[in-house]
């Protein structure tokens, strides 16, 4: 059987190739001389499968999608104390280009506009790295991102570098606020350079795949940034990253985003998926008019919106049976499907509400898919009151659903394979 | 057993309780006068089970929270063309009572500044309902979302429509502006009066998880507004709902939120709870200082920020093994867990890497808890392919997780609900 | 001799006359109706000589241009302190109709936006007077400032309140701010009462003749505000009258001034002339297109630019002469023209550089037509200083130029009429 | 007799000696550590002569106060539509150091504030100049105002273009914008550097009278600006130049100025004086603290307010006598004092209302000290008229104080220097 997702891929890009509406960037004239009618997408898994369909091959500079893995990358090195410090989270509400720092502070208003950006660059490696240092380990970094070696664009960043007059003139402002503390040349430069790293749509897909996947790239195995840095990154994506439009995309397509001046779209679906479209021509915002079209499609057709409650599955309480007799009967809860926090306040209240008729008492975790942290500590809470009331626990799990299962204090619990086990 | 759960929110509660910072707001007398020492958190699941803590009898004015659940209403009665054409969606960087006004068009940033909820105000209801009619409507609206009448207090709607200058100045700039079309005070007035009715935390905790539960009461069961309205709804409060601190409540706390200037504060968490606090002391903000403290414990323990990406679970296809021999073996595929667009992409994934090697082939289904609509829609293709490269296909699948299973054009499937209905 | 300056301004109506440009107010109904191609200009003398050409007849709402009267008679009233308190009297930089309100104390910019109107309207009349005297008071000073009794037009008050929406807001939020006290329609209604006094094109260049003449009306000779008053009023006019293009037109035309949305464009030559058009086309500031157009030909006929320096007159000191014998030998000094601190500088230092030959010292002023303030007591310290020296000191003035002429402090001077008196 | 001006200035400066609130500039090193108790103050008369007291050897860098001047000089150099095109006049209403970019056109909102004057910089000199040439023009043209070599303060422009970076930021920014075209840093070096002529309080005053002049250093007697530079650089000064204090400014003190961070202050009462004062301690405007109490005195004592209307002088029409019998007869209108629009009129008011009795007729200008030019206009146009209703006219003006008497088209005129020239 042939997969049917390229298929899709392939049916998706052909609906939205006809569109030619937009422009390409042409303030930087190595962007404004690209071919406008290039049109990629696609989508690696979170375990690492990739699907592509379309200019796979066209390398094209990663610009502001550089963004917010540089910001992962600051947060990874210096702390969240440090990082936010220099740059806020809050939505700027205004163009790409407009200033957007706090009136008091001086400080940028979130990491995903310029001047977020160029004080997001001068954050990232450790203290007291040299500008050489700093922007090997932003590429470094975020050719772990994308799981292979990422390259500069020599004549983009010479193009870009020679017009920079706005990203000098935010630099300076910086400097003058202190919140970069070196050169501003210097600091242009190097962001200039990070936004000249040339990618393909498959290591955009790549890239937003690791964010999916809790900061480790799914490819390579190898862990890139810590989860609660992923985190904070998707967070500031959700709400800054489509410059003036957050709330038009946080409504109608809805999963945490970020685009490029060159034409790339990235979308990162927690847990699942990361998706990029690559189409050159941008609309008024500066976002690839056939990338938002694609994601909006893509939002509709694969339910991928965060706000989109999922219908209730079945109820996380399977059956409640006694098997055998006498002191020798056990009541066995059999418990399935993935279980959060919603699913274990169900199995506590149905505990709560119909209190164990046996002394032994087993929770069967067979059909249960995974079980959450909070959840596995709600489980663990009712087996030590259970306990505490009188009662010999069981857990039957074959599969180590529920890992280090200690109920502490006062809590005891046996661990079986297999209902057998412990029916007499 | 008795539930964790209730304990849980009494030591969260009790955490919380030396904090004595903030103010009661004291542009309104009857707040002002609020006993500013009253606590109260509720939690109430998506099937309607309602646990609470503290001063949970304490009655109190929605005020703001009233916001979002209106312009539900509105979005539900006119339709997301004619709302939007006088609302939008964009997050306002700016203070409660700012005017955030668009400068082309006046049009208010979002329905959650007062600007927008005036305007959402006069959309609720049909057109050319009268302001009782319209008045009644969000009554009803809102009593169907707490699944019981509310009240309007009185005194509490005479001591702010008395001192209300800034919502007749926003009123009288937006009828300027021809975003609304009836008389300012009118429209003042019963705003002012859908702002003084009177909830408690209970009430607000069901109010949530009618949001959470897709737009039905969990408790009367009653559908309220549909799932549509709801995701514009969440996506608005997740972007909107915390005043200028949108960023940092995103990055903290990472649920939709809204928060009201007598001290509640509602957040609903998509699919699983609807959860309320009540503290009338606020921050500068104006959202109550030891609310947010509790939702910021509640994400921190229950993992519910919206961009924590969960732990892999086990792979979907738990197995795949061939029963029987000769032109009656069947192959069966196994899999297990809560199936959305990922795992469905991973059983699809499977099949094409791994054809299948019988004729017969089935798809058991007997461990999925469920089954989301793209992914139910994914392994119908996946079924309609198999058909067409010669196999006869079986659903194993005796609860009915994939509901109507028809592949379409082409496939063709027997659903069965036991394997050895079909294993020769 | 018929004058040639009605012939002068007809032929400027004439020059202008072909201008269609422009549009009258449409949001004020009974406006949007007005003849657009009436056309007038008066000219009032400082001593009261009324020119005018046009339209002279055509009575028109004052609108606007009620602002510095109405805020000259609340300085009168009311005191320095008090209204500052309230408005400041900064520029805006901002359309006519934007709220311009200070970010920390919510006070009006300046007087001549309507927020600071509507509060200066406030601060007319005695503290305490209810809303009929304060109207009263308001039109009793208009008219003490025109001359003549001045009336309202109700159909054009009628027409403006109906749809003040954005003063109503504006009065309101005047009053979230406790800027203003009292009950914002009340304020907006009378704000727009004051707007509605009719006048004519020679009305108002008699109220602007009336601040030419510091402060009291030079053809009913009646005192309406101190010259204190005037000056301030003359002050705002000519950095805040002219809404967001204050700068153009200080550089351009260069005297204070006012527009109102009817079509009246007042200006006011200190000391020389007040001037008026009318013509109710308006330019996208809401200024009378071609009333701009007569001001800037007049101040480029008339060379009335406030910093048009003049060129230099001859020396104030037009000899120094000797006259009569021995003892009775007197040196006489003769100034000529108006002397101001440059004139009167000049005189001390030819005083100081050549010191007096004789015993007996007169200072002549037959050919001065009058002495500043300043001048005046240089003169006299002059006066002192040459007594203490040992001279006998004579003031030849016929006309009584210098008033008062004691010199204190040890000086001593004999005022005789001619030369004649005091030559031996 | 010693003057007293010295006395005066002397007591002004002792009235504000104990004022030592404000601080020293500390954003520039080198005038953090400027003796901050430094005071003088200066005033050259229009014809050179120059009074000052304090530490008037005392040399600080000009700073802001260059602004005007390199303003006029860049509108003699360019053109004012050049100029125009780049900086436009408004007040911004903003701190010194605030953006004021206009949103369209990125035009600096004036050339008081930083971005207007670096825009202005790169406009003297002529098209084409090298930074060298323009540098060169700069101080030659500032030199020739002071009428001295003014020489740079090579720590000071050192210490400053080293810590330059809101300038830098600005330049940038002026430069992505299209409004200078040349290298960011050259322009903040060539401004710095400008910025950085050493002056003193005599140098400040000398400058400021040949504003005050029309453009002619009334010392050298040279000429520097054209007297509509002039003119337009006391519009743009008197408007914009107290950083966001220009309506407070004009109220209070009423006359064009401009103040420098490094403790200068200059005022240009047109016609008659430039002031200057040095005290480098400043208010949170940036202004000099003891600067601006000094020109609030001066403002009061020497009434040299704009907005001050002079009392009214004698009428400009002394006599009107019939010297002669008969054919020889002659009627004879004396005028006296300064003539200008107002005094004319009633010249032409007087002979309108009273038509002359003779057919020779006199205007005798023996007592007048100076006729401006529309004045001189309408005189000959009385004449012109006169003539033709049959009259034979003469003039008596022993001073040529109206030159070029030709009257045109039909008007004849006779100049005579006494009385007895033409008395039969």
């Amino acid at each position: 059987m042939r997969s049917p997702i390229p298929d899709y891929l392939a049916e998706a890009l052909s609906s939205v190739e006809a569109d030619q509406s937009g422009a390409t960037a042409d303030y930087i004239p190595e962007l404004a001389s690209a071919d406008p009618n290039r049109l990629a997408a696609a989508l690696c898994t979170e375990d690492g499968r990739l699907y592509s369909q379309g200019d796979v091959d066209a390398a094209f500079s990663i610009q502001s999608i550089s963004k917010p893995f540089v910001y992962a990358l600051a947060l990874a090195d210096r702390g969240f104390d440090e990082v936010l410090a220099k740059v806020s989270v809050e939505p700027s509400g205004d163009a790409f280009n407009d200033l957007s720092l706090e009136p008091e502070t001086g400080r940028p208003l979130n990491p995903m506009i310029n001047a977020g950006a160029i004080t997001t660059h001068t954050l990232a490696g450790p203290r007291g790295a040299t500008p050489q240092e700093r922007g090997d380990r932003i590429i470094d970094g975020l050719s772990a991102f994308a799981g292979r070696r990422l390259e500069v664009d020599d004549a983009v960043f010479s193009s870009e570098i020679s017009t920079a007059y706005r990203n000098r003139a935010l630099a300076n402002l910086l400097r003058a606020n202190d919140i970069i503390e070196e050169d501003p040349l210097v600091a242009v430069s190097g962001y200039t350079r990070q936004c000249s790293l040339l990618v393909t749509v498959e290591d955009l897909a790549l890239m937003a795949a690791t964010l999916a996947n809790r900061g480790v790239n799914p490819r390579t195995g190898r862990p890139v940034v810590p989860a609660a840095v992923v985190r904070q990154t998707l967070s500031v994506m959700a709400t800054c990253g489509m410059y003036d439009g957050a709330g038009d995309w946080m409504t109608r397509v809805g999963i945490p985003a970020k685009s490029g001046v060159a034409g790339g779209l990235i979308g990162a679906l927690p847990g699942q998926a990361g998706i990029a479209t690559f189409s050159p021509r941008l609309d008024v915002r500066g976002n690839s008019v056939r990338g938002v079209a694609l994601f909006e499609r893509f939002t509709s057709d694969m339910g991928m919106h965060l706000m989109e409650v999922p219908p209730p599955g079945p109820s996380v309480v399977r059956s409640r049976r006694v098997f055998g007799h006498g002191r020798l009967a056990v009541e066995v809860v059999s418990l399935q499907g993935s279980i959060r926090f919603a699913g274990a306040e169900r199995v506590l209240r149905d505990l709560e509400e119909t209190p164990p008729t046996q002394k032994r008492f087993a929770i069967s975790l067979i059909r249960v898919g995974s079980i959450g942290d909070v959840a596995r500590r709600m489980l663990l809470e009712a087996i030590a009151r259970l306990t505490l009331d009188g009662h010999d626990l069981y857990l039957i799990d074959p599969d180590g659903v529920l890992p280090d299962p200690d109920p502490g204090d006062g809590g005891r619990v046996t661990v079986v394979g297999r209902r057998e086990d412990i029916v007499g």
